[in-house]
């Protein structure tokens, strides 16, 4: 990467972030010229603008907002953080914004409006037409994160018993067709979705070919208020382009298609990672107080379960006053459980994320996990015993510290893979601070088996 | 979701492998079965039956290729998992192999061979036709995780002048179009692209419309060599359904499609989660020795770093013999940072990964991130303030470790977004065990704020 911008070649133009010219930037807003505020942002993808946005501090967002002025599009508005874009959406000029929503798509409008206060969704509704308003308010009344909200109103269906002749020339004549489309779908007379025909395979076909006669394999029908989870792993395992989704009565009512459903998968990796190190929802652009009431709850389900792990300690409090050398070792117990856990559970949020952990393997892999918790448990109560001989020049508290390693090691693999299971089959999500409770059983194993092996061999 | 097989309707037919008998499948496969096996895979998809094939132990996944015989396919064999893979291929019969292979697209064959033993190439090869097996030959010839390896080589391109109807003409008349394709790629004479078409637009435009007035906004081009990870970022981040591969000369040479980058972008998800708990590249398949190898390395730091911990109770010796509250207590501290640590660390390696968190607004969020750590840190002060007074009736103590309390938390906020961008800065993923040292921060500044200010303060 090199650190002058001028040196990045026009082929490395994907990269414009890395290589834009913030100072420039901010000193254009501290300017107040907007002129060169175009200059910079008239070759960036608005995806980069929002990104952009996003990272300079919020009154300089906001005079940055305001220089742009009419330029700001729904485009840019679609990329912003949820929280950067109500606070931009409340600042917004009402026609700037207006103007800004009745470019976008109707999924797009939708994703604005379900995110922004109540007290918004007027301003952004009455920008629109009447029929975009109404079928903007219609997929607002299906459930969040379901495929109603996901899908797009822009599709192109004709009748199943049509040729290739007859489709090409209804989109030759058409004058709405969607801005990106990949597919034609076909349909009943009751509008019901029965399969569909690529744009290549029509291009490539002869004009009397039935419809019926290149249909694509792959077709797959999602329903309204299917979760988009769902829909983006069947994206993913089944390589589909586009979907079409249907209401109760089977009609075909929008389609989905791969780009939405790329972007739901990454969201539900940034879901699982955050959950798994009990972040919350937290983003980047998100404040201070914002920040700590996100990290409250976790760190709090985590103080309770410490305090039971020193219960544990607590008990062999007697044991420690004799022999203060267990204090000192006690920890490494816990960490190496800990992080043994960590790794079990890492697979295991993984494989149910990906589906690919189920009833089917469940047991084989909880058997494995053990089996690798018990010998990396011997490899490392080896380790660790002659560390501690070496240490405290006590046989007895080396073969002590190498059994609860052992212990502690098992435990972890099980606990790791068996947590987020066992909060799969109950409903919850696998990975909602799995994390805190996979420590907390090996910290508590950890200390029992340490502590109470030493109470029992050394004293 | 039911558990009877049977009450699944035909609407959930995405979720086959959900409803999917396996116990039948069992049966099948020991009976030697082969017409109820054909029966029960008829209706799967090659990525259903791969993972029911991963699902299953390895003896019986042996019986079942055996009895699935010639109707093992080439996307059976795209779908599956790395190591099973390997094994699988190392037990198909020659023919059968080769007739999988041949039916598949050149990326998939690509993303097989790499996968493979050197041994196992040669039958793979020699089952393609000549000019395939060079194309592969030439495809591994680029970097491993690269464009040239993730692309395929079927594209349709014309030159730039050409109109709509010249176009659908060739694509008429064209017999070896590729089986999936979104675009048309415009070249100059010397083969270089210069933007593309949608398929979409170009049925709607009338036959004389010049291609060059009907560009795409979105066109960008890869190189070869490029990370298939920046890749992935660019199709997520600008939407893009399929872009031109160039070779250094800028001519073209493949295309990459918005599937193939769904599925970079899942794998780098899978690395980053596995990576952040020290889990290597695990895959639910990986048998038990394979399995403890691949934990055995982070263990071992994660031992050395726990020792480190040790050492710094080790210190404090003295202090703890006179008051073994203290032992009781320490691994709440540490315990707390850690987890406030691991918060911090999840989002800073989540933005990374989507790019947001850059040069631009790294010290922003350091800063913010510190704050966070403050006030949780005041808070959890305070409650386990009055649970240590509670519990061992002394102010003095409860105070010590209060104050101990906020220093690593602020600590745990510093390293947890600190240690992943300086990895990060200096090429390392940061993603690669972030955990283990975080956690070792904040266990050695949690040991030594707390026994270091009891000794000061309480003795």
């Amino acid at each position: 990467m090199s650190d002058d911008p001028k040196d990045v070649s026009t082929e490395d133009d994907h990269f414009d972030l890395e290589s834009f010219d913030l100072p420039q930037l901010r000193k254009a807003v501290e300017d107040q010229d907007a002129q060169r505020v175009f200059e910079l942002f008239d070759p960036l993808h608005p995806a980069d603008i929002a990104d952009i946005l996003e990272q300079i501090g919020a009154e300089q967002r906001r005079a940055l907002v305001h220089l742009y002025g009419t330029e700001f599009d729904g485009d840019i508005l679609s990329e912003l953080d949820e929280n950067i874009r109500d606070e931009v959406v409340g600042y917004l000029r009402p026609e700037v914004l207006a103007e800004a929503v009745r470019d976008m798509d109707s999924d797009d409008v939708v994703d604005l409006l379900e995110d922004l206060d109540e007290s918004q969704h007027d301003v952004i509704l009455e920008a629109l037409e009447e029929d975009e308003r109404d079928a903007a308010r219609q997929a607002l009344s299906y459930p969040e994160y379901s495929a109603g909200r996901l899908m797009q109103r822009e599709f192109v269906a004709v009748p199943e018993d049509w040729t290739v002749g007859q489709t090409i020339d209804l989109m030759r004549t058409a004058d709405d067709l969607p801005d990106q489309f990949y597919h034609v779908f076909l349909v009943t007379p009751e509008h019901v979705p029965t399969g569909y025909v690529t744009l290549g395979r029509l291009l490539s076909s002869k004009r009397d070919t039935a419809l019926a006669d290149i249909l694509e394999d792959s077709f797959r029908t999602f329903e309204l208020d299917e979760e988009e989870g769902d829909v983006a792993y069947a994206f993913n395992q089944y390589h589909l382009i586009s979907a079409p989704v249907v209401d109760a009565d089977d009609r075909l009512v929008g389609v989905i298609t791969i780009d939405d459903a790329m972007a739901v998968l990454d969201e539900e990796h940034e879901e699982d990672l955050l959950r798994m190190a009990g972040a919350g929802e937290g983003s980047l652009s998100d404040g201070v107080l914002e920040t700590t009431w996100q990290r409250l709850p976790w760190l709090g389900v985590n103080l309770g379960t410490a305090i039971i792990a020193s219960l544990v300690i607590a008990i062999f409090e007697a044991t420690i006053e004799t022999l203060v050398a267990l204090a000192v070792l006690m920890p490494i117990i816990a960490s190496m459980g800990g992080n043994a856990g960590t790794q079990s559970m890492a697979v295991a949020v993984r494989g149910l994320a990906t589906r690919d952990l189920t009833g089917a393997n469940v047991w084989r892999v909880i058997r494995r996990e053990t089996f690798v918790g018990l010998l990396n448990g011997v490899i490392f109560a080896v380790v660790m015993g002659v560390v501690g001989y070496v240490w405290f020049g006590s046989m007895m508290l080396a073969g002590v510290i190498a059994a609860a390693m052992v212990i502690n090691l098992v435990v972890a693999g099980l606990s790791g893979i068996g947590l987020p299971a066992l909060l799969d089959r109950l409903g919850v999500d696998p990975a909602l601070a799995s994390g805190t409770f996979v420590t907390t059983v090996t910290d508590v194993v950890g200390f029992f088996a340490f502590l109470g092996l030493a109470t029992m061999l050394l004293l």
